[in-house]
């Protein structure tokens, strides 16, 4: 098969079509034969070469696809050869086919295109372990997204207004905000102009955000405890804005709030499939029923990844970049 | 009747036992005949005018205390005058009687002493709201207790090996230690030899704590996240080491760990009902069994209060220090 390999870290031309032996699906896992993959950031930090895949994982880019089941490895029910379906990959996504333990299958959800399910799992599994499971959205409460926009930002906006709930959004230009509040956005705030602190307290009759998904990580992080509500929730989910920054255990305590980070990456099978089971339960109906739906911002041929790269990279999209299997 | 007042801020001296009005109970209060009370760091912080009494809350220090119903307030059902109780305050509990909101008392655990009862609400109460409301600690888990020969830390041992928890804790010296070890401790760490971070990982096989009870806010927020065991919770219940601290954003997500930080005081009656509640559903019956008692260090008089305040600034104490009423 062929898979974009990375023979040296670097730039967006390191990401090279390449042919390499098929994956062979182990213990417990399927074959998927690819139909797309979709870009996160963690694959341009992979590129890079910031964020080695864990161990036992493809060596590839890619953490997530959909496609069919093209066969079954030893010890897998459940599942059958030819089944439509999504997948979160602990790496692999960027070729044509990929070993992924069952665990991780989701199948696409009813009335949804094949290639568009390939916008969901990084994003909607996510958001559900992040705002629903560890943060614990109310209906009522008010979350704050950081990057509305984003593939994140976009599935957060949703399922935040799915439940019930009212949605701030930062976003850098008028057009992503715009875009924001069709998908339900009630807050809207552009970070190179106002003041996130200022505008969220002011639009909550200065009671703050409830919950608060957060890319930024230091940058943010005493901005995010100063806008946070009694009882708030602070769920960080990258480091865009650094790694160490000052926390103002004062302020936390006073409001007796609490700050989680995850990655998906890194979890171990059984809580990845425990998160997939969740998305399937309560994020697929919400599709089906038209509530929620993947954002996509364009589609490119897999061999052109590169240009994908170039594109997140420089902050052009809305919603997910997706790659499309040869 | 009389009461510890504090005329000007300051030293153990600014208590004065004073001659003061009689509280009168509101709706949805009692009036409770103090028998004892005990001191907790925050009426020092009081005393010294760091930390006012939340609107409404009596202008006399005491977080807690035991004693027999005198009065009923109008709306108090499920009470009766002569009843022996202990209960959670706002401040008040340097006094021969307090107001309490019903929602905020507590029998007194069948079997125990009534005036060994007030060392219980603020102990019992913040660990198991901390402990297990908010870092959900479980059977075969690591918790790591600072300050594991203080009140509160007496009782998170003994809670924590009652629910089949391993037990880490860090005090001073060796007698504090050896006190921990008889109240089940199973991991001794004397922090002014050993560091902790070292101590908890070597005995974790480099796992680290599950759960983080924390007293001490910055000085320790680095080493509690290094020290923290993949999918572990640090819970800040105190500022002793200072209100701001550098947290390692990377180190947090890494392990998808989690920090909260709250207090008792400032939380509202609903709140506080709640963790009351619980606290006489999950904590008595230990008490009744005989797995788990309050740890006094000694008794005083209430009009001596300044000295119970020496005592416990210097640390000389183990467990918690009773104020006996007239």
């Amino acid at each position: 098969m062929y898979a974009i390999t990375i023979p040296e870290p670097g730039g967006p031309e390191a990401l090279v079509w390449n042919e390499v032996p098929d994956p062979v699906p182990g213990e417990g896992e399927v074959l998927v034969e690819v139909v797309a993959s979709a870009v996160n950031r963690a694959d341009i930090m992979q590129r890079q070469g910031y964020y080695d895949p864990p161990p036992g994982a493809s060596p590839y880019p890619g953490l997530e696809c959909s496609g069919r089941i093209a066969a079954l490895g030893p010890g897998v029910s459940g599942w059958s050869v030819g089944d439509e379906v999504c997948a979160l990959l602990a790496g692999g996504g960027y070729a044509e086919k990929v070993a992924v333990p069952a665990g991780q299958l989701m199948p696409v959800p009813e009335g949804l295109d094949l290639k568009q399910a390939a916008a969901l799992p990084e994003v909607a599994c996510t958001v559900w372990s992040n705002v629903f499971m560890i943060a614990h959205l109310h209906p009522g409460e008010t979350l704050l997204v950081h990057g509305g926009s984003s593939g994140i930002g976009t599935m957060a906006i949703q399922l935040g207004k799915a439940v019930g709930a009212r949605v701030a959004v930062t976003a850098g230009t008028k057009e992503k905000l715009d875009f924001c509040a069709e998908l339900g956005a009630d807050i809207l705030v552009n970070y190179r102009e106002q003041d996130f602190v200022a505008e969220v307290k002011q639009a909550t009759d200065g009671a703050g955000a409830d919950v608060i998904l957060d890319n930024m990580g230091a940058k943010y992080l005493d901005r995010n405890v100063q806008a946070l509500a009694v009882n708030g929730r602070l769920a960080i989910i990258g480091m865009q804005g650094g790694v160490k920054g000052e926390l103002n255990i004062g302020a936390l305590l006073g409001k007796r709030a609490a700050i989680s980070a995850t990655s998906l990456r890194a979890r171990p099978l059984a809580e990845k499939a425990a998160i997939a089971a969740a998305v399937r339960e309560h994020v697929w109906p919400l599709i089906t029923q038209g509530h929620v739906r993947p954002v996509v911002d364009r589609e490119l041929p897999m061999a052109e990844a590169a240009q994908a790269h170039r594109v997140v990279e420089a902050s052009e999209h809305i919603g997910k970049v997706l790659l499309v299997a040869p």
